[in-house]
Order: C-alpha cells, then sequence, then structure tokens
C-alpha cells in the first residue's frame, strides 16, 4: 500500500493546513504502518516557473528536435504523474492564498496535466481515493462579509473530482488568521470550533482514506 | 503619460490575448503617440517560483539578517510594483489556463501584493484605469454544459477592482480553441461573433483607456 502527500503551503513550520494533513496521515499509518509515503512538498521544491510552458511546447516537436529545457520538463512531469498513479490513495494539503489558488498548486497541476496518462483524455486516476485539507485565512462562508471571495476552493474540486475524477473528500477550515490578525479577535469562539470540526473531520476521512472506501466507514 | 503592460500568455506567437490586447493598446498609442509604454512579458520572464515566498519570509525578519534571495526577491516586487504605480493606465492580458487562474499571473500578483504600497493595506493603485483582456479556450458561460468551470475571471476581477480598486474594463473572448480543437468545429458561427464582440469592446476600452475617463466616452 502506498500514499502520495502533497504540501503546498510557503511556512512548513506554522501551516495550518500541514498540520490537519497531518492527522489525515496519522489515520492512514495507523492502517498501514508499513506502506510507503512518497512526498512532494511544493514549498522546499516548487516547479519551475518555465516547466510548464516548456513541457506544452515540447508536445508539439519531435523528440528528437527537443531543447534541454523542453526534455528536463517532460520528465519532470512524467516523475509528478508516477506519483499520483503509484499510489493507492492521495492526500493534498493546499492553502487559499491571496483570495485565490496556490500558486505552487497550480504550476504543479499544469505540469501534471501535460501527461497524457493524467492529461484532458487520461482516465488514470479515475475513482482514485484522495483528500483534500485545505485553509483559509478568513472566512468566506456564506452570509459572511466576504462571501464568495473564496476563489480556490472551487477550483481544486473540480480538478480533483471533475476532471482527474478522484474520490475525494475535502476537509475545509476557515479563519486561520484568528490569533495571528489581531483585527479578527472577535472570532476566536467561532474559530475554535471551525478548528475542532476540521480535526474531527481530518480524523475521519484519514480513516476512510486508509479503508480505500469512501462513506463506508463505520 | 504612460501604460503598463502585462502579457500571460505561454504561446506569444500564437495568443488570442495579446492579439486582443494589441487593439487596447493600438487605441492608447493614436491617443498618446509619444507616451512610454513599460512591458513585463510573464512567458519570457516569469516570476521565479521560489519569489514570492521569499519575498513574505523577508518581510519578517530584520533588513540585516536577509538571505542573498529575499533581497533578490524584494527587489524584483519592487520593480514589479513600481511598474504598475508609475503607469497612468495599466493592460493585462491574462488568459484562462486549465479552468484556473494562469500560474505566471498568480506567481505575479503574489509577488506584487508584497510591496506594502499595493499590498493589504496599500491604496496607491486606487481608481487607477485599467484594462483586463482575458480569452477562455471553451465557453463557460450561463446555459453552458461547463456553466461554472471559468475559475479564472472571477478571481482576476476580484483582485484588480475589490483588492486594488483599480477603474476596471474586462474584455473577455470565450471559445479561443474553435478552429483549434476539431471537436468544437459545430460552434464556428458562434465564436466567431464572440470573437468580433471581443474586438469590438477591446477597441472601445482602449479609447476610454486613452481617455483616463471609463465611461465617458462618445
Amino acid at each position: 500500500m502506498s500514499l502520495f502527500r502533497l504540501d503546498a503551503s510557503i511556512f512548513p513550520t506554522t501551516s495550518a493546513s500541514r498540520a490537519l494533513a497531518d492527522l489525515v496521515e496519522a489515520e492512514w499509518a495507523a492502517s498501514h504502518p508499513d506502506s510507503t509515503v512518497t512526498r512532494r512538498d511544493l514549498a522546499t521544491d516548487p516547479v519551475p516557473a518555465t516547466a510548464w510552458a516548456d513541457a506544452v511546447a515540447g508536445g508539439f516537436i519531435a523528440d528528437a528536435q527537443l531543447t534541454s529545457a523542453q526534455i528536463e520538463a517532460r520528465v519532470l512531469a512524467t516523475a509528478v504523474a508516477d506519483e499520483l498513479i503509484g499510489a493507492d490513495a492521495l492526500l493534498f494539503a493546499v492553502p487559499l492564498y491571496n483570495y485565490g489558488i496556490s500558486q505552487h498548486f497550480k504550476s504543479w497541476f499544469d505540469l501534471a496535466y501535460t501527461d497524457s496518462r493524467i492529461g484532458p483524455s487520461g482516465t488514470t486516476l479515475l475513482g482514485k481515493p484522495a483528500t483534500l485539507v485545505t485553509v483559509l485565512g478568513g472566512n468566506y462562508a456564506p452570509g459572511t462579509p466576504k462571501d464568495g471571495w473564496d476563489h480556490s476552493t472551487g477550483w481544486l474540486r473540480r480538478v480533483l473530482e471533475d476532471v482527474w475524477g478522484l474520490d475525494l473528500r475535502v476537509v475545509l477550515r476557515p479563519f486561520t488568521l484568528v490569533g495571528v490578525n489581531p483585527a479578527l479577535d472577535d472570532f476566536a469562539d467561532t474559530a475554535r470550533e471551525l478548528k475542532q470540526a476540521a480535526e474531527t473531520a481530518a480524523r475521519a476521512y484519514g480513516q476512510e482514506l486508509a479503508a480505500l472506501r469512501h462513506g463506508q466507514v463505520a
């Protein structure tokens, strides 16, 4: 058995998404103590800014004509895709940044999506169990002043569920900046409840992920 | 007078967003033949994948303790912000990629947003005239099968209008893959009309941008 884990937080030591993903991973490890965990840490090892364009451009060129940059990009795309395809279950920890998608995750996805096995016509990941942990600094839920300002989670679900067809569960923790930004101090109780709910979800989805059977955990 | 223009397409020679932005720029040039045009081309000169995290981390450290990477990131952030602040009008050409935000544009925005003049508390760009040209390979309008799959334009408007407070006009051209992807051949007439409408809007908004007075062009 093997798990693939991706982290996109740029601050590994204080990351709220990593802390939640650790709970998911702990459930996995409890069920599969001898399993392999393949990690891709986009903070310490981000996809180079030129890789995706090089990989796309290389797709229109005969192999013998590829530049060294295009070859490198294809090798990296293959490695990234191999990690997803080779794992029995997937775990993604991806914060919202600046009301939008993590640049690191988008660069990684764009590159991965150039591999034909998991590209527009690929079906290799269909039905694979996956957990997405995502965290938001604010709270953008319906009824809040910034309702609609989360432009990240919708896209993450779109590509993971609708494009790749993963069997996805989502752990979402809003208000991670409460306790960090004094302007949000009034929301301490709400933030605590949201954190606890996210931790409960992370453990439950971690058990489901370990069982490789979503929605069937007792 | 000066114009700042940013291009995010990874394929400069065949870019639909560049072609539309050229129409906007032509109107600007017709009104201001001697003006400066500052360009930032994210295809040929993308923001390095590590720059944003380095700039953010550097914000928490005394200047004397900064690493050379953090200093470089701050210098680049300042240069990027200077280009926006120094221009009388702004032109952005940003395609949707993989149903989401251009990774190149997000990396650029994240970095720019670390400069305090245009960061969360900055108001330097408030009311500055700007045109956004954006293009979509498919058509994600209400009533289409992929209604809701454009996860890019909403965020672009969010940060340009709501966060930076630009006086923004948006030229949107869907269906740029018609004529490229044979599966979309049935939509040739619709795509032609959408292209013409976008070109008309690009010229009109180009005139408004040149007049620095949105909504007041005869």
